[in-house]
């Protein structure tokens, strides 16, 4: 099953069905352009929890459920999670999920994790080794300040460049039959490292590998470079977006006009001051699991290429000298 | 194509290929029972390099070299690398890796991750999306030690259920043909979690999670109990080890005399002072990647049953008061 169509990517010819989907957020993410996607907007920080990092883990936990529920299935009816999460050891999702007893793959892909996910489970489905898979990754604006940059208390400084980490979670379930969008495309993408060594400027080390992956998706699938309804990157930002779109008209790619970032949608730039957009793994997830699923299976959008991009970095490396390597996965999704 | 024989379990029907195995390990795991199977030993902690964490991504990268030179194929002739470590964000995987081009999925799971990659790198072959996949993991007690107990220098004492953290790399490549061992079964495993809250006492955590999926296995596969010449659990330790057998005999699971654990296997408990054996992600990487696939190659061994386990915590959710949750993937290889 599947057809091999270049080094980078599988068309997968049963096409796997997203059957259901959801996602939740924080107050931030629901007051923005996209409020009203979500399936919840959660005004406390903590969700009713003690730290920041078990409320990451409800977020999880929370649209973990929201997604069987909405499918109409039980924990049962799923064969495999595929989940992570940026915290250290991904505690977001083992916690998130560790009441489930479902057979479990713990993710590390940094913001890229949705499209990983997604891939990995729409593997699963058409290889014939599950009926259903979840797909989902969480992250948090508090857990992630406090881990990979300062303490919120510190009240430090945001640089032009900086992006806001979305609060919540998104995720799918995807599987054998249904009505639903369907994954046509799995383009996985090989790490590139450009040597960019500031890390309040994600965009421009990930724009690199969005547009590797996305020249490589069009390179060996031959589509036309208008195939596509939107071309959707995980979190590079306004500053990182720009990048991309240079770079892959640098490659002879043209999609002005068709190509969005969900850490560009995501947040009103000007009213919310979020400097550069979105970022972390639930930034992509959030709108792929709130606004574009919603959008495709109303048929507003048809066809759309998912791109969400991670930065394979950790505090440590930096401080050690090293460069920020990026790597995104593309998903294409369409309504057939 | 695979077939779904239980919850946990899918029988790998066109049985992919091992097509070569490495191991790197450090000083200590070199001069333990084992050493004569490794493939290099390094006796320099750093690896020539100025961190502990840039010498793990340096066995990672050596070990992935060793697996390419050894099966006689590049970088192009394999279409996914699926690796992870225990470090923060997964460095010693991302940095180790950074420079192959290959298409890659980062893992996190912790102890159990040469499982959980050489499972998803037999699903792939198996469904047909890949002539070749690499599944390699690393660990390194400096790094480990520093970053989940106390700096080294601070000279700590060290509790009797502690475990010593494997330093090395093992890895493998699995393919479509070839006259290697071959993955016939894997058994994905569920979170379980017995509110264990001594993160010296990992085997303790885990070992509930082993039993849980060799549970599973048998119950799936309705294999005879003595089906397999070796049961090697990863790094559960003596004492885990004693629990595993244990909780087994309650399930009605007899194994004595054919089950064995990695963390055992790998030191010599009494001469290399390492309280109950080995631990991390190398761990049960490097007794595979060393000597269980030179045993099966040889057919002094025949049919094995691989099962990895991982603690799937965080210091941080340790301090936040919860307990371990663990998990295993078993994986079946065989000569046929």
């Amino acid at each position: 099953m599947g057809t091999r169509l270049g080094k980078h990517t599988v068309r997968l010819d049963s096409k796997p069905v997203i059957q259901s989907w959801a996602a939740i957020v924080g107050a931030k993410e629901g007051h923005g352009p996209l409020g009203s996607y979500f399936d919840e907007i959660i005004e406390d920080e903590y969700f009713g929890e003690e730290t920041f990092e078990k409320g990451e883990s409800k977020f999880l936990r929370e649209t973990f459920g929201k997604i069987l529920s909405k499918g109409e299935v039980s924990t049962g009816d799923i064969q495999y999670i595929f989940a992570g999460d940026l915290l250290n050891q991904c505690i977001a999702a083992s916690f998130g999920i560790r009441e489930t007893e479902i057979p479990f793959y713990g993710l590390y892909g940094a913001c890229s994790t949705m499209a990983e996910s997604l891939s990995l489970g729409s593997f699963m489905v058409e290889g014939g080794f599950a009926e259903r898979a979840v797909c989902i990754t969480s992250s948090h604006f508090c857990s992630a300040e406090k881990q990979f940059r300062y303490p919120l208390e510190f009240g430090n400084q945001r640089t032009p460049t900086s992006q806001w980490t979305v609060t919540g979670s998104g995720g799918v379930m995807v599987g054998k039959a249904g009505d639903g969008p369907r994954v046509t495309h799995v383009t996985t993408g090989k790490i590139v490292d450009m040597g960019i060594t500031d890390a309040n400027d994600m965009g421009t080390a990930m724009a690199p590998a969005a547009c590797d992956t996305i020249t490589a998706h069009f390179r060996e699938t031959n589509l036309p470079l208008n195939y596509y309804d939107l071309i959707v990157t995980g979190d590079l930002g306004w500053h990182g977006k720009n990048i991309c779109l240079q770079l892959l008209e640098e490659n002879g790619i043209s999609v002005r006009g068709f190509y969005e970032d969900c850490g560009v949608m995501i947040y009103d730039q000007q009213i919310q001051k979020t400097d550069c957009g979105g970022s972390g793994c639930a930034c992509s997830a959030t709108v792929l699991g709130g606004y574009l699923l919603d959008k495709l299976s109303k048929r507003e959008l048809n066809k759309i290429l998912f791109v969400a991009t991670g930065a394979l970095h950790s505090p440590l490396s930096l401080q050690q000298g090293e460069s920020i390597p990026a790597i995104a996965h593309a998903v294409s999704i369409e309504m057939i």
